[in-house]
């Protein structure tokens, strides 16, 4: 395993870097892509949504822009209308009207996702869930918190604190995303190591079928095995077969301490039996498990003006603990640390659990994304990988697109095998595009690993989706969708790739 | 909330008992069912399972009745024929055939389900899979292990040991139940409320279709968003979707110190808000909390000669911790003990990491339902209810039955809201039965509660199944089964009401 020199982190200022401001070119244009046979949205059914919904929730014109584009500005639709629904019945009202005229529809929950699938391909319809944030429910002897989707996490994590609980999930987009849009992506996130998945936390879901009905699926309950776990179907597969209204999702009690060790390790085999003696020292306070590379930090650290608290290392760890008593949990963090130490597998390290310099520690990860967005266009990678091979496709990928791009990085949630590839260059370019895709995917699917970890399929990957799922289980999934949406309305474009591909 | 007099738990050995060996009557006999339009085995269809599988795994005769019969008692099938396969394929060419002649069939593991789901309700073809045994692989840094469907639980946790891992799963069934079992019918246990469901923790499945095709959806990995998440359509489905023949699930580090204590409560009030205690004071720890009243446990001490370390109370409480650093967890046990007696919620206790002393402890939990069933024929519920209301039932059934039971009891998961309630009499009874059902289940659909916790709907449910269930849900499910198998071969009168209901 090879890795570029350590002074290449610090030469991103001489790099220069692109605007991330400039509008992206319409996705119809930059992609090869058709629109289906739908409606075109008159005034009729303009004013039909204006029937259902309150004149201002019925967005049209230049207000429309903010929902056409996604957050890292790779794909740009063209709708006219964004729908804000209050309630499931009027989501009921809205599909329900659309499917019987065949108008597509787009659900939209905070708009953070990475694979375009939250924003139109064309001139679907936005249903944006943001105005149905209520939080009904906070159960404290149970931990079962029941809200509609349009809840922010940020704002659901402060919520349920008071009760003394926690969100099973985090991450970097936490002040924007919704735990609706969370659901509908099985969103993984900086904790899951700890807390899970949310097939696992969330006990029930409401959700709106493309013909408008209501299917209740919620549950108070985290036993209850009655019938096909059919609220699974609505986990994870991004708005195209549902759109969840209200969900039921079961928070743990939240810790009364947290720990942060950030350390430098000197090469990837240290970084496994690090995490291998983390879980053995830690186990069950652990909560996160990070991996930075160098490049990664760098960016971060320059472009935000991030102190790093160490010298210079090819690898980074942070390990996060919490549980319900620090003296433990310092102990033990600290043991496990001395023990890193006197094995050789850590290089250097620092612990705190003093909230300032968690934040920089934190920050330094989780700003690494909306760095790299800053500094031009990113080819963004979320992938699953065995460990014993986690880290190689790096500079496998960096030799392959040379010049040709800034910076080719890795970082991710090694504690879940889950690694972001990261490929800069100035803008898109078409050049690079055809190196890295579908080089990525092939060279992920040789090793049996899944082309997209946490972020989904999206726009920007149904292509790709038989590199890790058989032809038995696309046509299954597609039976699935015939069955729960014949006119295909709900999310068209995204995560099942074309019937004749 | 009245209770029983305490004297009354030392009257059992004057009730006298019904002997549980008694071959229960043909569950066709018993039941209103009517036998559906399957093909009746012939010669050359058991010539044809030969070729499919070596002679001796075609069970045919006297030696099938075991296969016939479930664990309580419950109901009893006449199937002539059992198949043993050991491989994935063989039991897509034991389906294809199936399918292709109509001969219904029901897939087996350890049998040790309680609602009549895995033995023949007819004639149906009986797929064990005992044999399909193998461990494939268990990855220690990931914690990844993939196994073939019918490993018994007991010796999984026996092999993942080795690694330093553990299943996250454990019941009192473990030393005969099938992890595919498990999967099958999403087994909750005793340590839920530490690992999460299994929806949680499987992280793929192979299953076998009705029609023979072999659907892999196996993952080596925590995060992998890649389309529809098919797998949960056989979690839980009782083996009516198809049949689950392996399976990735993955399991956390193995706890190096495990403690247990065991108190007496004077009241519900009490069980709860100790509960709560548990919760802020054990938090990460914390791997088990039952309950169990004053009948239940005199069940299991009286039948199994147990002694209780503690006198007689209305509730036990048993509070497992699971964590890497056996001082640290036993300070948090004192102090959450301490806390809890200067509350006055526990009445007394007793704390140990002795292991014959917390086996004598478990034993008086985990043997409850043996002991039941030794002392005659008992109607089995369990449902969840919310905590607030969960214990009510139990008095209130006490009183609807009257002297015509033997013993009402309830004990069970109180971690996870989950209630093991049990109306016991001499042997099976038409007058007990009309008085408890459907009274219990509309009892807990009036709290919104689950009829079915944990141990599923199979043959006895499908009938209750709408007290849990809306009626679009139900209509969906019947869809599913109709794209998934429809010949209706799979596992047939369980998990869905019939149509005409």
């Amino acid at each position: 395993m090879s890795l570029l020199s350590r002074s290449s982190v610090f030469n991103f200022a001489k790099r220069g870097f692109a605007s991330s401001s400039k509008i992206p070119d319409l996705t119809k244009d930059r992609y090869p892509v058709k629109r289906g046979n739908y409606a075109i949205i008159n005034d009729q059914d303009v004013a039909k949504f204006e029937s259902i919904l309150e004149k201002h929730r019925v967005i049209t014109g230049e207000e429309t822009q903010g929902y056409n584009i996604d957050w890292i500005g790779s794909v740009r639709g063209s709708s006219n209308v964004v729908l804000k629904p209050k309630t499931t019945e009027e989501v009921s009202e809205i599909l329900k009207y659309c499917n019987s005229r065949k108008i597509a529809v787009v659900p939209q929950g905070g708009n953070t996702g990475l694979v375009g699938g939250s924003v139109p391909v064309f001139d679907e319809v936005v249903i944006s869930m943001s105005l149905m944030n209520q939080i009904e429910r906070i159960d404290e002897y149970s931990g079962i918190v029941r809200c509609q989707s349009g809840v922010v996490l940020e704002a659901l994590e402060a919520n349920v604190r008071e009760k003394n609980l926690c969100v099973p999930l985090d991450l970097g987009a936490k002040g924007s995303c919704h735990i609706g849009g969370n659901v509908s992506t099985n969103a993984g996130g900086l904790r899951l190591i700890r807390y899970g998945n949310l097939h696992g936390s969330v006990l029930g879901v409401e959700a709106v079928l493309a013909n408008g009905q209501i299917m209740n699926l919620m549950s108070n309950f985290k036993k209850d095995n009655t019938g096909f776990h059919l609220k699974h179907l609505f986990i994870g597969s991004e708005g195209s077969l549902g759109i969840v209204t209200k969900l039921a999702i079961h928070c743990p009690t939240a810790p009364q301490a947290v720990n942060l060790a950030f350390v430098g390790v000197e090469n990837y085999q240290n970084v496994l039996d690090t995490f291998l003696l983390a879980k053995k020292e830690l186990g069950e306070i652990l909560s996160s498990v990070e991996m930075i590379d160098e490049l990664s930090l760098g960016c971060s650290t320059t472009m935000c003006n991030i102190q790093s608290p160490l010298q210079t290392y090819p690898f980074y760890m942070i390990f996060e603990t919490s549980g319900s008593n620090n003296a433990h949990d310092e102990e033990k963090l600290t043991n496990f640390l001395n023990n890193a130490m006197e094995k050789s597998l850590v290089a250097d390290g620092v612990v705190t659990n003093e909230s300032a310099k968690m934040k920089t520690i934190w920050e330094m990860r989780e700003r690494i994304a909306e760095s790299l967005l800053k500094m031009g266009y990113c080819f963004k990678y979320d992938i699953s990988l065995p460990l014993s091979h986690f880290y190689e496709i790096v500079p496998v990928l960096r030799e392959r697109v040379g010049d040709l791009a800034k910076i080719v990085c890795g970082y991710g949630h090694v504690g879940d095998s889950n690694l972001h590839l990261n490929v800069l260059c100035d803008s898109f370019n078409k050049e690079i595009y055809s190196l890295v895709e579908p080089f990525v995917f092939e060279y992920t699917s040789k090793l049996n690993g899944s082309v997209s970890a946490e972020h989904g399929i999206g726009f920007h990957k149904p292509k790709y989706l038989h590199f890790s799922k058989s032809k038995e289980a696309i046509d299954m999934m597609r039976q699935l969708k015939t069955l729960m949406d014949p006119n295909e309305i709900l999310n068209p474009y995204k995560v099942l790739p074309p019937l004749n591909k």
